[in-house]
């Protein structure tokens, strides 16, 4: 498939829709889902124009992997989480709902459930909130 | 924690312990999941002594996903998935089952089931065979 420019991210990434950003830099750009699968679930996206991990370049996978390095030690402290999964998922079939490359970084709580993906609207207020704290964590 | 260097990776990686590899350079060994949530489920290890994303250091972590980068269209081509997951899992709360760095390629494919994580045993003779077939097949 040729990439759509008009994709949701793409859209995110030119200023042309919002987000709740906790982060950026020269290759990468994170920020919180709206459909949290739990509390504090963030997205790491290329600023690539790649559709599946198949499309990026190595540089580019690279450069989200050190961003979510860097990010997850925040994520942790200000969510408390018990643990996380870092997840990339390619086409339909494996999930993916957006056409342009992103890792999720989803915190892990004992005996907490886990929304389906793309499933359930968080709250606003409350997503917004955590943004702010995560990014101010950030070291 | 610290690691434990008497894990089932670290013995694999030290050529102690058996397993149906794919790939190997100097950073990371790629091998079968032989409890395959998918046909063709496999391990991108990090040689780093480390539990988790957290202890891995920055240039570990890319070397992971470059050789997943390298990897995935051998394993795409051999399997004739529609799609893949790559994930990575931290802590117990989060699925990880052995406490060294490892994340998985999943494929997927339409209309057909995914097994829970660590669950059932595959057939070792199609793995096996399915992991020449990999590794025959990487560019």
């Amino acid at each position: 498939m040729a990439y759509n420019s008009q994709n949701i991210f793409a859209k995110i990434l030119r200023g042309e829709a919002p987000s709740f950003k906790v982060y950026e830099d020269e290759h990468t750009f994170v920020m919180m889902d709206i459909m949290p699968q739990t509390k504090g679930h963030l997205l790491i996206l290329t600023k690539e124009e790649a559709e599946t991990l198949l499309d990026l370049s190595v540089e580019g996978a690279q450069a989200c992997v050190a961003t979510a390095k860097k990010i997850a030690p925040a994520l942790l402290e200000v969510t408390n989480a018990d643990g996380f999964v870092m997840s990339q998922f390619n086409n339909e079939v494996a999930g993916q709902t957006v056409y342009h490359v992103h890792f999720h970084l989803v915190p892990r709580y004992a005996g907490q459930k886990v929304e389906r993906h793309s499933a359930v609207k968080g709250n606003m207020d409350e997503i917004a909130e955590l943004g702010r704290q995560i990014a101010a964590a950030i070291k």
